[in-house]
């Protein structure tokens, strides 16, 4: 009794501007191993709309039929699942939303409440980790969520395991996924040892030109009054981005880095005095990300300058002396430091 | 054995003045994409009185009998819920109003703990929102409630869905419904966050003039001394408002908004510099939806200008060196932009 | 095995002095609609002492027998009650005291426990508003009470209707009820938004001249010493008195009040600057009652003179350039309007 | 197996000064309608031995044998009692330890559990409320105590009832008994509102005099040694004590006060400015007690003098102009009043 | 399966200096009446150590065999203990340790969940006061403590009964222990209220001469490396002062105290002026159990002088003319009093 | 159904630079009762990856087969253990990771739930304590985590034994772990009463050379595309450092250390102000740990001088005439005492 024919996303393709959301969601596409993107803006800039359609533009996994963590191959599968049979199914690339309200318990799984009180046995019921293993979790106003549940849930994505200690259960199983969080710079901050953990920033804002806003409004207002023949005209370029995605996916083992380039990303974060390792880390997986896409042999230093704000704008330390934004900032050092 | 002939609510068009508070009720009556409505004023000033006026005055709706979230075909019933028959029948609209002191379970839904204890099961039972579906949900003072649960309402309407991960359940149903929360600006502020994804706003206020307030006086004492009569007095009054918002319902898909229209909508935001483009949108469809009122084939400039206070006001950044308010400023960048 | 002949309460027609609190009381004893009444005092001021002698004063009630709700017809008996017969009844107008501490659950009703224990059936509990519904609900100290359990009171006072959603109920039952809040301005006070919910608002502070003293000291000393003999000697006044309330109600429908009287309450709340309309509405109600009690057949200009500082004192917005305190503000105000 | 031969408290006679203390106990045992007792003072005074050795002192009650709240009589034995005869018997005065961390269940009394689960009926299990009826309830820094626990107890303590309104239960019995309360000024004060309803108050502070300072030291070692020889040479004087307060209670009622007195109280209250009339009315009973235990046929100046502190120190208001502390400044007033 | 053969703690007599706080705990050994023992002091300085060793030291307890609470007779055993027979047996010294985090229900005790739920039935599952009646209770960092349990500690300690009202239990045992606590001064304090409370304080501190810091790194190294035999090398040290305590409570009852004595302990207080009496009574105590302990058949000066700054310095009112600590204004105080 | 195959962890021996964290980390590996270490740094500098690789290097342990606290011996496994058969098994060093997020029911065991709902037994179920015993217990940021529990877990780590008084269960375990925490000296700082129970500390900081940084960024992007050739590649550098600790273990015992060594530590902590005696300590074990792991027959001022940073910088009053570090002003002093 589901709803039959309901209507698609907004079409990812159809998106009007926002390129540097768009390119760093399709680079943690190509490698997950990036880790989450974090999403600031204004509100009504169309965050969770890309975040959407992004789901629906992914290409489909397989997967274990009747596995909760999406497992790969039967070996995988974790010692808590009762597999009815071991077949091999096609499913779409979860994109799983993480609600407001929803608890903690939901989120990393718990004692399943049915099992104890009608049969007395501590059974795990998985949460939404685990329903996100293989794709993409998204967070709305990431900010506003606790700080511990923000660190637990980037422990997990780091670490793509997800462990429960409570309840009397001891479990884990994999939780591969990449986090997408969005953020109002306005309403509270999250703390620097958070941001750092986020692979890449973005900024996002309400485009000032008019004929962009008429192309929004107009491109908008055609998909709220028919919303499948908007999408059937967008169905070709989403194919498309799709077929890229999975040619770079492939290819990205074999693109070579160069000592020049590892001294580049070195530098660049010299320079810009941001701390740790995470920052070189992950510009070099984003540039790598990037020259796949463009299906380049070897990373280039345009592709480190073009991931570069991304990848580290959000782990500059506050400069006092420097009025300058964290995004002028990124831009003027790679301009120095690469040329 | 319940109460019989209860006389009915204060009629909606015996309501004095507030037209803009009343417009921005049938636009919603009319288009129930536009959002919510937010209803700023002194206390006093009628707000609950024209919300129960608008939940008598609405035509009624099909719906499949027993369906708890009243689902218009057989076909749209969610999976946890058990019919007796397929049968549809007609109902008022729903017009629902959330209690002081709801907890957050019975609004959202939660586990149905009389079959839990009794048959061991893990059975759904449904909350306000799913009562609200395909109707109204009225908040008093919605600046009282927690920023939590206004967050949560807000995206429910937003999505028409409701997802519940708690307690063990991972439901989801339909609940498109138009959220009419009214509030006192003297105490606790909205969020801009949520500000921004109400659709419209309205301000009321007492009136000054005498004549004006004995009009109020005399109305609301007859109606407290004989309400059968009074609501008799004004059927017919209501009857035709019923039937221009039917007519205008249907008529609402064909009217036409042109591209000067829609750089009309562009320009207006652009000059209040309201962030976002959720305010260019609602403008739109709120003027679509009066041009229907008035039977209009196309948006016209005068219906731009006359729902632009509602739709933009609450999306204004405070500018420190304007003292206008927010009304004063949307009329006069009206006035400058569309002449 | 109860106590048998236990002495009842001061009598309320011994009570010395306190003569607005008084009226107020009968006033609401007379139309239950004008709303709940706030008293305003220093501590030992006799103001519980007011409301339990209004108890015994007040006239008994019909109602269905067994009715936990108190309904005056067995067609108005919940659907949630199991009614045993249909035989009606008199008993006393219900007076509940709202005892510190009782939790929210006891005051809308909640689950009752034993039945969901022992027979797993989800049956509803009646609390406090139900008992109190065609009475008086009282609270000591109000300024006390959590602003939330406030609203919910006043909301249900105004409605009429106790609706509870909570712990998977879906209740709702008459309680009309009047709310007699005590409070003490010295200790916290209300919000102004719940300060305009309540009808009427009096000052009560102990008596300055001996000779009142005396007489208070005496009656109550005669009372502690003697309470049945006490009693006994100020019957009469107290029948007396029921017996005008009585007639007043009858006559209060039939009480006419001019379209002079209507532009004077409208021109008192305009040249007060009170916001809403509750002031005008409240003071032609309170008016009409005290023309009832005094057996006139219309609403004079004495009457709004009478009743207008508890009608309007607590609906002052506070004035930082007036040092007057609000009773001073409203009687000034009413001689250059009222003459 | 319980402790045979357990020795008695240090006896009431054999406390060294402390006066005032000693005489507010015993007027509250007299008529225990004066109301508590507040015991303010440095630590290490002697309040709770004071309390404790009252408890030995005071003359048995006759009591319904197996009743919960000692009623006197048969039919004053609550509904919910089970009795399994009705015999009456003797029993101590109750004086009742309220421990710190007691629970506000145990307090009010509770749904009994054990029956709850085992017979899946709600009964009640009564609490030190009911077993404080007919006697004493000691507080140590009542101070301490959440506000909302003391107006529960002066709540009760002055209506001589116990209202349950919790957990599904409507219960209510007799609680009538003496609050006594020990404070101490250094660590946070209790509310005027609080204040002014208990009787009395006494200060009590170390002795500076090193005479007395040894006398205590001296019984207390004595005591501390052989605690069971010590009470022996106490007795006498303690059966003194209780014969003369036993004839006191029998003579009270029939103690006069002339309107002379009448006045002298009310003019003391108005010169000393104290709120509310609970000053003179308490004035008034302590001093007829006092007469009482004196042996006099009525009320006299000397009686108002000597209890004045105790009766209206807690009662002023604060005074900015006036250094002098409450007890000097009631002394002033009483010597300029009654000369 | 137990250890076999664990190694004792660090001997009570290898703790180098440190004489003040060995002493307080010797004292409290003798007479238990003292009251409790304060440890003020850095981190690091052994406090931990010397109770642990003061356990091993003492000698063991007769007690009824099976009895939760060591009762020293089968007459004293509860009401709600089930003794399987009534042989008498000896035990060591119970010592128990407070663990951090441990709840006030295993503190006093609650409610035996296993019977409740097997059995439906109310049984006392004694707690941490139960076993550690006739000994004592050691607590690490008592200043971090929650005020209400300390406060509830030193009840028990001071009645030598644990009262227990709650969960529908109503259960009374003896407590009797001396309650040892460590604090850090740097760390928030305790209300003056607690410390009064407290029989003994003492200080310790690092020492500073490096010799002796020495010694404290030779003994710990040597015990560190080998316990066992490091244990061995003094455990005649701690039988002769074992035996020297054993002496002293034989000697106690015979300890005279002169009338000069308790002048001089009065005479010590006012000068101080220590609020209260306790100083002076716990003064007495503690310089008999000196002269006990020194074999003396009175208490003499001497004895006075040494047990002042312990019985006293936690009781001084701040003094802010007088910059000089407490132990510096005690010992100048006993000075000039004592000469 | 478990991963087969799983790539180890990054090689201990292939971590660049952090040559203080390394050494820390491996003396607490030869003389586990040095203490915890806390980790102090930049975030992304390497800290969890060191513990990581640590686990992976120590050599196994040989424990009871199915005992949830690793007894080494049948005779030391506890009394709530119930085992199958009494066989000795190898397994890995325990390194525990505490997850964010888990309760302290899991950290020191709690009631199992499963035997108390379907057998009603009040069971013990083991909590990570347990697990990391004779192993590693790893806190990523303990400065986030709450102060209470990391009281408990340096006093469990300290005392070697998990004392669980809750729940009804009274339960004491074996728990002899290191306890490794990172913290990030930016967010919240540790109370100076828990950073003394820290054995060592260290402070690790992201490389500013280029080189340095570029080594880092090859060898864990090697790591990351291949971890298993990786890992291969550095087997031989992590079994010889395996080997060079358990040699160090064996020789521990005899290492000796002078009385002039002895001399020495004491004079650094009085030059330096550390307050208590566990700075010495811990100095002369760490200083003989280093000495075994060299081979070198006795502690020599080498040794003092190489840990000394680690084992006092955190045992620092804050001078706020000095300005330097704490490195800063440990390095100082050991260069004045020990030339």
């Amino acid at each position: 009794m589901k709803d039959v024919m309901e209507p698609g996303p907004f079409p990812f393709s159809a998106i009007v501007g926002q390129e540097e959301m768009k390119r760093a969601m399709i680079m943690t596409a190509i490698d997950g191993g990036i880790g989450g993107v974090l999403v600031f803006g204004d509100r009504g800039t169309g965050k969770s709309t890309a975040v959407r359609g992004l789901a629906a533009l992914l290409p489909p996994i397989e997967a274990v039929s009747g596995c909760p963590v999406n497992s790969r191959y039967v070996s995988d599968v974790p010692d808590w699942v009762v597999l009815k049979d071991d077949v091999l199914a096609m499913k779409p690339t979860p994109v799983i939303d993480l609600p407001l309200g929803a608890t903690e318990d939901r989120v990393v799984g718990a004692l399943d409440i049915e099992k104890a009180l009608t049969k007395g046995e501590k059974a795990f019921e998985p949460g939404l980790l685990a329903r996100a293993n293989r794709g993409y979790l998204y967070i709305d106003e990431v900010n506003l969520l606790d700080d511990h549940l923000v660190d637990l849930l980037l422990d997990v994505a780091q670490s793509g395991k997800n462990v429960v200690e409570r309840e009397g259960l001891s479990i884990r199983h994999s939780a591969k996924f990449v986090l997408v969080g969005s953020g109002n710079p306005e309403e509270g901050e999250l703390r620097p040892q958070l941001l750092d953990r986020f692979g890449l920033s973005v900024e996002v804002s309400s485009p000032t030109d008019i004929d962009v806003r008429i192309d929004v409004i107009r491109r908008r207002d055609a998909y709220d009054r028919d919303p499948v023949a908007f999408g059937a005209s967008w169905a070709s370029s989403d194919a498309d981005l799709r077929a890229q995605i999975v040619d770079a996916r492939a290819r990205l083992a074999t693109v070579e880095a160069s000592d020049e380039i590892l001294r580049d990303c070195a530098a660049l974060c010299v320079a810009l005095g941001s701390d740790g390792l995470r920052g070189e880390l992950t510009l070099l997986r984003a540039a790598r990300a990037l020259a796949a896409f463009e299906s380049e042999p070897s990373v280039m230093r345009a592709h480190l300058k073009a991931v570069a704000p991304s990848a580290l704008r959000h782990r500059l330390r506050r400069d006092p002396l420097d009025d300058a934004g964290s995004t002028t900032r990124v831009e003027r050092v790679v301009e120095e430091v690469l040329g």
